[in-house]
């Protein structure tokens, strides 16, 4: 496998046989050690709806509660800067359940502000090349959920990773979530070699984020236990209230029950691979 | 998942809820109901090549050799045309080792010749919309693996299956070999949310071809385990004898040792997933 | 600019400062030297259409009269093989009008039927890669208008070239019809500076195709005034008669009045841009 | 051509059919009825080179200064913020050669101080989605230069530009500078398409970026000039000093000499063209 130039942060393992993958230390788990499982609502809506999710993704043994406090989408007329209320409610909804939690970041002069309730920030996938933010985000010492913009080699990828991490901050952990492609079936469908290649040539965790990728609740199953397989060190997984109004595109979330199952499977998908992989390991 | 419109006979399934699927007969196995292992060397070089690795991949446990016959590449420098001799080594290896063949075909002319010895025929993902290739190929009864183009999306790649099923070929089976991306650490990502969707959308059998598209030999275990994972019918695999010069690209392929490895863990991930799977189904 | 490697016929120019120019004699102009004006409709449909169109560009000064006698589509239910009647048709309206007659040709069968009627061959960009078909069209003389396939680069294009030309048929015009992009509005966007590499790459004769790549009728005159300043040879235009009944698409076609106009403009441009190019070349 | 929903600030034309033009006063031209031509180098490196770029173009009758002040790569180890000292310089350049200047903005926190000095935004291709970065230039009055993401639709340009618009600011000038294509022989080549349907379906004036896009000086040229036939009312071009050193691209910049007779031929092209719609309009 090509290496990458001039990139020593990212790629430590490669110049140093003896360098030891990349663990952060989160709730607790060890991120790159332990599987991580993040889960919660793509926004927080209300304080009712981040709590009865937290609770039921507690419940179902997840490490990391998730929900972005952001109204954003490609139109101007929903955009709201920061919502302190909502990142209260997260962080309410964070305490009382003891899930640490990450939430994204979009503008560089919210991090300080974040930082007091958040436990990780998480770089969507359309930032990653937002440099400023990427040092700002450097500057703290949080955990970094940085995922590949849809059309970034890896080697950008990798290279973005490499600004934060340069930045001062070495917590940093790659997600992998889809690639534009002329296909309307998937939003952006995984390129889960993507998750292989950034784990051989980095230290760094690397996690799959299978819902907003997928955007549709049949693919979520295959695609986790998928990702699993190709080697990922944890998902990142929508979950929605079964009780909330179902207005707009509730079929393209799990329901805590859907989700509760899922997990049992990635726990049984997890042992298998683990086993199968140690025996591999032996005879190679 | 959203319909698709005009395509009957790939969709049979979906106008009448009883409607099976595709079982296609192929040696001893029924591919729809048995996985299916293809596999092979890229290109049939000597007789003496391909019955070397026809018996490395019999004894692994495959159900089907490749090889093709064509000399092809972008530069038109080594093109020729069919290589009738070639073919018979291939035809020859297989009837030793007691496996079914499969070979490309790139020319509606060819086909009758290869029909003589070929149990199958493969179009290479270039080749998906020639369109009076395939409905030549849909005037014969036998087998068609058709691949996705690297650009085609899912809907364009059940209408070229449509082409051949519309000619009266009913025995197609739907191969993922990837997508273009921008990236330039696999040729083309698998793209394996296709998979899922295919077989939601469809009645025929879809494998997936991890050799082509990763064209890196540390990606082929991960990426045949995750395929497996999405739920594929089958999987194609280039091997190449151990034997080799190995001047050019011996690291992108699979040594027989490597493949039978593989084979092993194939089978055991296979039974872990329908074991998975029969659960999920009493659940839900 | 990079060199290409490997492909001596397309890049004589590259290896011999004194080598001229390709010129392709086709009716009463020298393509290459001549600025080469095809029209017609997309589809030959009856005798009264192509004569009607034929008649009308014929008026309005072109070179070439163009009408494809497939009829295909995404969809299998509309696949007919060649045409024969079709053919005679657009024969008919050549000898009628004296324009030479450019068809499609996807079958590499078909080749010595077209020849009988036809001046010149066209490969469509989904057939760009069909090497059989390239090699066929090689060992006749007549002209092959070869399309770039909108995923393929400049060099994959060339390549193809070299094909036709290796296989002994000199008479390759290069066609610019656009690339897959992510946008709607335009079918597959115009890449002129795709025409400007490719001549200073090349011998060739470069023409675009703006009524494909747009398929839009306000985008044909400025694409087309826009790829005449790029420096191409040439332009491929769709022209349906204004008597149609237009049901599906007539949108995207000019009809013979405004087709006359945009000649007009084509002429006064051609005009302009000699004349400045000149003037440029005395300078530097 | 499909309107757009949900955007009314961009194209109010559609909605108000007397609603005329934006007009934006820089300098001694007002955009989108002046044609605008923006020259300089890429990044201002000493207050010598800006300077004698600036006397350069402004003797060869460009009407906008450009210069970005960060320094910037995909690799993180040039990366520095804004630096203050070179946007003083190009402040300076412009004000002694009575040049408005623009320059890039990446970070919110840096638009009052870019505010203090330059006269215009530009917002880079990855920073498209930025919404924070967009709002904020929003609540500013200067007008903002809103380069095309390389993968972004025509409609997410729009939206982005709505954004902008929607804050507060009406200046918005779109910017059209390539899309990401598989091929290697220009960095992003043109959609100069987008540059004719932008025009139709909004009422901001659209210049086009050749520079960036070809990322080769043979063909600056040809770009520019089909440029202004597809329609655009301006181009931004990177010039750079004869004298410099030279060490890296310099083959990709025009020198003072080249852009001065570039500039010619521009004047001649938009006469032509000018002229040739006037005709054309009357017509129809």
């Amino acid at each position: 496998m090509k290496k990458i130039k001039n990139i020593k942060h990212v790629t430590a393992k490669a110049e140093n046989g003896t360098c030891k993958k990349t663990e952060i230390k989160i709730g607790d788990i060890t991120v790159g050690k332990d599987f991580l499982v993040i889960a919660g609502p793509c926004s927080v809506e209300s304080e009712e709806q981040i709590m009865t999710v937290a609770k039921a993704v507690k419940d179902a043994g997840v490490n990391m509660l998730r929900g972005s406090v952001y109204k954003l989408g490609t139109s101007p007329y929903s955009f709201q800067g920061l919502r302190k209320v909502e990142l209260q409610y997260l962080s309410k909804a964070g305490m009382e359940t003891r899930l640490p939690i990450i939430t994204e970041v979009l503008d560089p002069r919210d991090i300080y502000l974040i930082s007091e309730y958040a436990d990780a920030f998480q770089i969507r996938a359309n930032n990653m090349q937002n440099y400023s933010l990427l040092v700002e985000v450097g500057k703290v010492k949080k955990p970094v959920l940085l995922k590949r913009g849809m059309n970034a080699t890896i080697k950008e990828w990798l290279n973005c990773a490499e600004y934060i991490m340069n930045a001062g901050n070495p917590n940093v952990i790659l997600c992998e979530c889809g690639v534009q492609t002329t296909d309307t079936y998937t939003r952006t469908p995984l390129n889960l070699s993507a998750v292989t290649v950034a784990k051989r040539l980095t230290h760094l965790p690397v996690i799959v984020d299978p819902s907003h990728a997928t955007d549709c609740v049949e693919l979520i199953r295959p695609m986790t236990l998928s990702s699993i397989m190709a080697g990922c060190d944890g998902v990142i997984i929508e979950v929605h209230p079964s009780t909330c109004d179902a207005f707009s595109d509730i079929e393209q979330k799990l329901t805590p029950d859907q989700f509760k199952d899922l997990m049992g499977d990635i726990r049984e998908t997890l042992t298998f691979r683990d086993n199968l992989n140690e025996h591999y390991k032996k005879k190679n």
